[in-house]
């Protein structure tokens, strides 16, 4: 997403907009309320309420962790304490207790009925370009056959009822202008669902394109994005989720679910004043959604978790990690309960076959890891670049053209062969189904064995490939290029679109081939050395269905670079711990392979993309530079902006605040000494003073700015002084000059500071900032350090 | 455990003692190395070595996490520095990277192996209580019964050669006398075994006792108990968990398993130098290995990592969590080759059934969540309170006889009843296994229906109580009672001891009574509103085993207070998602209802008692005290104890030193600036002025200590400076003395702070320990302070 189109965003969508602040939830006037004793509660001044605004952020800004943390703690604390007073504030404070809980299960319930309603939608558009059901155009094919009773069981998805548009429209099912006319349809509607996909997309809300993890993770590492979480965004954003879906782009939604969960989220916070108000507050109900998002993509909640934990997650306290599983638990049962497959079933591809594996298969199975590594690699590099070219040329101007295009040659090139036509889930889950004797599927054309009847038992035995194999194995291949390619262009246009299952399709197709591969090599070849005694004629050895699993894990795995949720996600899939082995070796071998080529997943790479102050906290920092390298001001430059505690007036303040561009101040005891007072953050001490010359007397350019807890004797013909003590950080972070950046990122990483200020035998020396260390980590890996955008 | 034990303990094990540091670990001369530019490596003076012993720490002594993970940075980058410069430093590069894994791979084997041995010498210890097997006392009754061939489908544990004691010495098995004789027998065993573990713990390894998982805990959160994890605690721990497993007492063996696990990984580590040497990292495989404890404990890989991440893990960054999950996968699977259950399954309690659970059912299942959930609270209370009476009166100081008194009265009381005679697991099998028509347990003792052999559908259907059933009931009712008393004075004795057992028997009976309950209920009164439509008469609506299964689960949550791993484990001995909802509801109300009562866990509750300094990181402090409130000096102390950068001579910091028992001295500019400059810890002080003593030449007490960069002019008589900055820490933590106390004990959790220093206005004003924090938090709990034992 282009990080252009946010200030016109900006004018359209107000609706998450940071609520006032209100009086217990400032920690600045209870950290200046000073030194109270050991068991006294805090005196909250109730003429110091603090302004409206003071304390809250701008857009494209990252938020002070430890300050709102501190601030709900402040306000936990005052509703403890009134609890005792009154059954009303007790009653206040147990449903205060209890509103993360409701909240939870709000975000499951409201996620998974969406994740329902998009997965019913998107089946019914994906078969709209197919054909039309005469019983009611509302049924999808399957559903359109399962009310028709003419079926049997061997053509269940071959009914009268079901009409494709060539019989519809010319009468005809057979020949080639029937297919030419049903390839034409299939053309149309693809284009006029990515049509409407783009064009709402750029109308209504910009935001909605992409799969929106990437800048999920940033908003959860403390950045601002307004309006990214908004009402607009989620409409939009499932509505054309369903529509590029069924557009046939190589594109999936479980990326995209996690956003709109995630906007549910965003929503349903502001239904609850402690999550409403505090950002922090909020990151940690986001952090859930994101494991709901998985949880409905997969049906599973197990994983989900660990994919917000592992993946998305920045600050993941363990109360997170249990009201998660809450969440995730919810939204998978009330997916469940819609039951959008019409199988009562939770996961999104069911195995059912339990076979087990020999050793020697691992052989496979890694190659298939350094094939996902490989991929992976290589798909990051190329979409990376390709988005570049989109960001630097033309391109980019004309992304309703562009999406077209894509989805032209797409439906050109996918019709004609039938493992591109359906769907990636779909074709997902063909391609990890085992062949069964009744599998009327292509890939299960083996050559019957003549005594099957009689015995029976070894019906699923290897067997030789058939004529049917053999040409879907052409198939596939051509697939497995096609899918290489289209999805490089596609992830990055300017529709939904999400990465897990193209990168799973390309995984299970080339592990089908690698598995057929295998099958027949052992059937031939069954007295070789390392299929002896395992793989005997007759017995069922290798399971190419299997294969095909590993490899979706492996080129996911590649490409995202998750380990633990991608195998527990997995494990949830075939509910046993058979296939956990084959799973993580594939996996561990894909991520070693990927993070030879590069350390960074797609997502990391999108967010260096656009330039997002992300901080991850994944990578140690290697280098062996120390604070006072990375500090502003640099030598040479101009001597550091601060504020003394009484020395200033409001007009020296407001010249100093004009003059530069920090978002905050140090305030020192003097110029002299640079003995450090507190911080004081610009947008509260314009807010403040503008305040202040408005509504209180006397307050002109000569009023002497305070920052001292006792007023300062003055002449008394001199003008009323203006006391900001309130709205300084009276505890600011500091590190020493000689403190390594290695200590420092981790500071800054564990605490989610925003700004550290660096000392020097008790002297202000300078400020780090998070845009700071970015810079610098950015010019150690000879990068342009102005790529990091926002502060 | 009494910390009376340690300094015996410290005496008779030195295996686990801190390796001397080398030239590349100390991040002290590397911080002192000064302001080098971008780009530029780090200098390291070869004269500038550090001194054995400087970095290093004591015994029962917090560790700097800060310091050690910088020291691992230091190290890492230099061996990355060097790999480019030859072939065999690049191989030393790749293997330290890969050490990891293949450390993690032998904590799988190791612990899988050792928790195999365990498993099936403490199925055959149980079994010889009762009897000895004819074709080789090595054999335990069911393996006895399997080799025989003359025992029919039915009678599956009664064969020929397996003889009762009373058989084998009276001839006969029937008649009082004969079960007299094995009563006896019986005890005399029990006793034996009993005898034999409190003894070997008592003379070898006193550590080996109690459950460990306190300790660990400690261990994990940066505590240094020398031998705690060293090889004598895990050949005696391990010997004696199988007797005192054997002996009949009430406690499990999946505590104690995490402990194994621990010493494995621990003794594991010195075969790595960056493990070795490096007390974070350590704590990072250790971790896994408590992952790989859980997970052989209950064949739960998955619950296993979850349970290191929420219950025990103190600093868990995504690497440990992939390794863990390894090394849990290895273990898991090195396990099931070993096959201790002779029936080729992972999980210990392995749970066949799958039938749907109905909405009404949550009432029964909250039920035992509130009856877990007090069972927990009162255990905890009872349990510390028991153990207090132990710590602090007479009852102390007579361990064998206390064990021998309970394991009398424990077989004196079992063995009578059947339930109580077979061992906790057996129990909770039986308990969790659903009736099957072929059952023979008294479990299954209902009612036959007249037409089962006909229709063969219900037979699983809800029947009538039988006389079996009646008695078993009766029975599980007195097992109830008898558990939860023995289980109190039992857990906290001097023999290894794991809750988790007891705890799920206590609650498997007490759900499995509630479930036979309702399933009487439904079978007499299924007309009633709220079981039409869903049990009626035929219909298999109760199933018995899984309130049984929620009934543990709510137990085993109410004393740990487990939730998101509890819940993991559970999901993995079923292997679907049916029953997760139960299971969830049970145990979040099991939470709820004991944290009514008390927030602490019965390890945290064990933690306290013994007074090691944790700082607990699931609770929020919620007082609003400030920095200067708990720092030392209070006002009215005597000053803060400060050495000055290049003021005071060698006689004068000694005797500051030995006037004082801080573990740390700031250094300042001087007294009247009070400007910090650093820190520097006493150990490494005085081996650094002892060490100079002896080597350098014309060191004498009225030698200069000095602390700056550059050495200070003196005049030519004077006797030459001793040059300290290399053991200064030039980046202490400081905090302001405004700085609210919930920020700076997150700081202090998140960092894994050993102190930090309070300033004001950039002047040194005081410091705050771990210690003073946990002081400060027991004083505001009301509880005394003194109770913080250790440093």
């Amino acid at each position: 997403m282009g990080w252009e189109l946010w200030s016109r965003q900006l004018d359209e969508e107000e609706l998450v907009v940071n609520g006032e602040y209100d009086e217990h939830s400032s920690s600045s006037s209870s950290r200046a309320a000073g030194m109270n004793g050991i068991g006294h509660t805090k005196l909250v001044d109730p003429l110091e309420d603090p302004l409206p605004g003071v304390g809250t952020y701008e857009d494209f800004n990252t938020i002070d962790w430890v300050r709102e943390k501190s601030k709900d703690r402040d306000r936990h604390r005052e509703i403890t304490n009134k609890s005792r007073e009154s059954t009303v504030a007790l009653l206040h404070s147990v449903s205060d207790a209890f509103s993360g809980w409701l909240l939870m299960l709000l975000v499951g319930l409201m996620a998974g009925a969406l994740a329902g309603g998009i997965d019913i939608a998107a089946h019914w558009m994906t078969d709209l370009k197919e054909g039309v059901c005469l019983n009611g155009f509302w049924f999808n094919h399957e559903h359109c056959c399962w009310t028709s009773n003419e079926t049997t069981f061997k053509e269940r998805d071959r009914c009268p009822q079901w009409k494709s548009w060539a019989e519809l429209i010319a009468g005809t099912s057979e020949g080639p202008f029937a297919y030419i006319l049903n390839y034409l349809m299939y053309i149309i509607w693809a284009l006029l669902f990515s049509f409407l996909a783009v064009t709402l997309v750029r109308a209504f809300a910009p935001y909605a394109c992409g799969s929106g993890i990437p800048e999920i993770k940033t908003i959860l590492s403390g950045f601002i994005i307004r309006g990214y979480l908004g009402k607009w965004t989620l409409i939009i954003k499932t509505i054309t989720l369903v529509l590029a879906v069924s557009s046939g782009l190589s594109l999936g939604k479980e990326g995209p679910l996690v956003h709109v969960a995630c906007c549910c989220a965003n929503i349903l916070c502001h239904l609850f004043t402690k999550y409403r108000k505090n950002e922090a507050k909020r990151r940690e109900v986001l952090s859930a959604a994101a494991a709901v998002g998985v949880s409905v993509a997969f049906g599973a909640p197990i994983g989900g978790v660990l994919f917000s934990l592992e993946e998305v997650s920045y600050y993941f306290p363990l109360k997170t990690l249990w009201r998660s599983f809450f969440a995730a638990l919810v939204a998978a049962f009330t997916l469940r309960s819609i039951n959008p497959f019409g199988n009562s079933r939770l996961v999104l591809f069911y195995v059912e076959f339990h076979a087990p594996w020999h050793l020697v298969e691992l052989a496979p199975f890694i190659l298939l890891g350094i094939f996902g590594g490989l991929w992976g690699a290589l798909f990051i590099k190329a979409n990376i670049a390709w988005c570049r070219l989109r960001k630097t040329t033309r391109l980019g101007h004309y992304p309703v053209i562009e999406v077209l295009v894509v989805t032209a040659a797409t439906a050109l090139m996918a019709f004609p062969n039938s493992y591109t036509r359906m769907s990636g889930a779909e074709l997902i889950s063909e391609l990890f189904n085992d062949c069964s004797l009744l599998d009327s599927s292509q890939l299960c054309g083996y050559k019957q064995p003549a005594n099957t009847s009689d015995t029976g038992l070894d019906s699923l035995a290897d067997r030789p490939a058939g004529e049917g194999l053999y040409t879907a194995l052409w198939q596939l291949a051509l697939a497995l290029i096609f899918k290489i390619l289209i999805t490089v262009i596609t992830f990055g246009m300017k529709v939904p679109s999400g990465l897990f299952i193209p990168s799973m399709a390309v995984g299970a197709i080339a592990g089908r081939l690698l598995g057929v591969g295998m099958e027949q090599l052992a059937y031939y070849n069954h007295d070789w050395l390392i299929f002896r005694g395992w793989c005997s004629p007759g017995a069922d050895c290798i399971t190419p269905g299997l294969y095909a699993m590993v490899g979706a894990a492996a080129c996911l795995g590649g490409v995202t670079r998750m380990t633990v949720s991608l195998v527990v996600i997995m494990f949830e899939l075939t509910g046993g711990l058979e296939y956990i082995v084959p799973l993580m070796a594939a996996t561990m071998t894909s991520k070693w392979v990927a993070d030879a080529f590069g350390r960074e997943g797609i997502y990391e790479a999108h967010i260096r993309l656009n330039g997002y102050p992300f901080l991850e906290a994944k990578e140690e920092f290697q280098h062996s530079s120390l604070a006072v390298d990375v500090m502003r001001p640099r030598r040479g430059d101009p001597a550091l902006a601060v504020l003394t505690q009484d020395g200033m007036t409001v007009g020296e303040v407001e010249t100093l605040v004009e003059s530069t561009h920090f978002s905050g101040f140090p305030v020192v005891v003097s110029p002299e000494s640079q003995r450090l007072v507190g911080f004081v953050l610009r947008r509260d001490l314009l807010i403040s003073i503008d305040n202040a010359r408005k509504r209180q007397d006397g307050i002109v350019s000569a009023s002497k700015v305070v920052f001292t807890e006792h007023t300062p004797a003055q002449p008394p013909e001199a003008p009323p002084q203006l006391r900001l003590r309130n709205i300084m950080d009276l505890s600011p972070f500091t590190v020493t000059d000689h403190t390594p950046m290695d200590i420092t990122v981790d500071i800054f990483r564990k605490l989610g500071l925003r700004q550290c200020l660096v000392t020097h035998n008790g002297r202000l020396l300078g400020i780090i900032t998070k845009k700071d260390i970015l810079k610098h980590m950015a010019q150690i890996a000879n990068r342009d350090p102005d790529s990091i955008l926002f502060n």
